[in-house]
């Protein structure tokens, strides 16, 4: 009895040993957990937000972030919110190669559109990395021409015009708050820092060694030993600038302008719930993610990526499918006023 | 004392007669309110769902019929949803003057977006009142070329071949289940039903005598009194077919070649949260709620209906804005498939 009570404590001692080598293996690669302590995540938030001293979050202001970013009337059409293009529900993408906005217009470089969960840890925002951070990234989309198209005035003529958005932002700044441009994509930024989803791949890197099942542990020592994690690390497993020659390297898709930043670097997209977010690349060619990832071997890393080994690739990358906090949908957008400028459709 | 104590007593008597009177006024005109009693609401969403017996509502399809709701999906581009047009945070409608859709095409009609809250108690749906009931009503806009432009098969085949989805209808309808685009907008039409907003003016018909206030006593009274009442009338203040000669009453109006239904009757909007509907009336064609009371006194009732009236019917139309129950959005859409439709977004 004793001998097999010891022979079964030699089994668990090994099998604990091989689960906690992958998870070793994932940690020296560069690959990291979304916290599972909440003070903690919080430390990691306010360290990936510049302007975090300006903009701290509060409970006032992440409901009136949440109400922005699901308000159609900041875009000039009345009929476009960021939820359109990054819906929550959908990865935070809109599931189409490129996003389409005012006038039914894809975006100029036909650019797909990237995840707003968890892009607080991005090291940089935008395809070509040219904002620093949410609040910054936020101004962005809603001035675009062919995305909501709206200018910084009518924004705040449009908030301001309407008395229960002033109150809510009495609320979340003070009553002397002045309503700006620039604080209503910060609000919206403060919203998107809340967007974080961890996963059955916290929990394993964080120690659960059971978090992950045999085929998903296989599929990321696999995606650690090919090389995926040279860029495809940190807590969202990318979101860093990257060499990526995309007119060289992608010269059988079509990329309009898009070069990348000035060095040509391109940001390497996050991997979080990647499951959700087809198609894949800036230019959404790709709609099947075991073919992506053989793209990536052969384009990026010069390695051919066989079918099965793909499929394990995404056996694990399922496993970054996460959990976002509930998100109560809006009750009631405050009433538009006389004063509150019209919509404009611009029909054609 | 004695006597300052009775002559309390009376005005009190007094005040509280004179509010009964309102209330029962609103009642003897017809106008009803949503019943606090829960039972006694399912029972009237009962007996207003002619095809309840085969759609009763339980927990998980109204779950499924909010999943559908907010899809982009089951549109032929996969970017509109019936929460683009039917916005729950903007009073069930989409705030511009005709509701746009595929291509950004505008209604041809340029009809103005009816809202879906509480539209179970509508006698018909669309303007014309062509579908009897929700479910109908679902299948319309899912098809219609300016809208989501979806045929019934494309639905059928993007939501049949995501396994998040045929798993989430089998557990609505048990394991047999055949995912028809018939029960997808028989589907969306029970969480449909739900959208039932009660509001202070509910308390105030069934009793609580001071749930109005006196500005929106006298609105309401002005309200019964000026007419309205003659078609505004019921749970929802509205919704039954009336005479309204489109072609000769609102010559004023591009209408296109709406003409209502084979008698030219028009659906009666319903009243309720009418001060986050705007733009008002079939096209849409006024902004303002104040003018647009007056412009029914004037083409409707043919009378004259002063600012200070109509302010004041404004005041009480206000006591109309309700609450919807807390709809958490949906956490994560079921992801596509390799044998999920690609969208379609026809650029020209």
């Amino acid at each position: 009895m004793k001998k097999l009570v010891l022979l079964g404590s030699v089994l668990a001692a090994s099998v604990l040993c091989a689960q906690d080598e992958v998870a070793k293996l994932a940690l020296d690669n560069g690959l990291a957990a979304i916290p599972s302590d909440a003070a903690k995540l919080e430390e990691m938030v306010k360290a990936a937000t510049p302007d975090y001293d300006k903009y701290a979050t509060t409970p006032e202001r992440v409901e009136l972030g949440k109400y922005l970013y699901f308000e159609p009337r900041i875009s000039k059409s009345g009929i476009i919110s960021c939820n359109t293009c990054h819906n929550l529900a959908l990865g935070g993408t809109d599931g189409v190669p490129a996003s389409t906005g005012h006038l039914w217009t894809p975006n100029p470089h036909h650019l797909n559109a990237p995840t707003t969960l968890n892009s607080v840890f991005n090291s940089k925002q935008f395809w070509d990395g040219r904002a620093a951070h949410l609040a910054d990234q936020a101004q962005g989309p809603i001035q675009a021409d062919p995305e909501m198209a709206a200018s910084p005035e009518l924004v705040e003529q449009r908030v301001n015009s309407m008395p229960g958005y002033v109150e809510m932002f009495k609320k979340a700044y003070g009553d002397d708050v002045k309503i700006t441009f620039d604080l209503v994509a910060s609000t919206i930024g403060v919203f998107e820092r809340t967007l974080v989803t961890p996963s059955k791949f916290d929990k394993f890197l964080e120690g659960d060694d059971n978090a992950l099942n045999a085929d998903e542990k296989a599929g990321l020592k696999l995606f650690v030993e090919k090389g995926c994690t040279a860029c495809h690390n940190g807590v969202v497993l990318g979101g860093t600038m990257q060499a990526f020659n995309v007119a060289k390297q992608y010269k059988f898709m079509d990329t309009g302008d898009f070069k990348g930043d000035e060095n040509g670097m391109v940001k390497t997209p996050p991997l979080r719930n990647v499951e959700l977010t087809a198609p894949y690349f800036h230019n959404g060619a790709i709609w099947d993610l075991d073919e992506a990832v053989k793209e990536m071997g052969s384009v990026q890393l010069g390695i051919e990526i066989s079918d099965a080994e793909a499929a394990s690739i995404v056996t694990f990358l399922k496993s970054l499918t996460g959990d976002l906090p509930a998100i109560t949908y809006p009750a009631k957008f405050p009433a538009s006023t006389k004063d509150t400028p019209k919509p404009a459709l611009d029909y054609k």
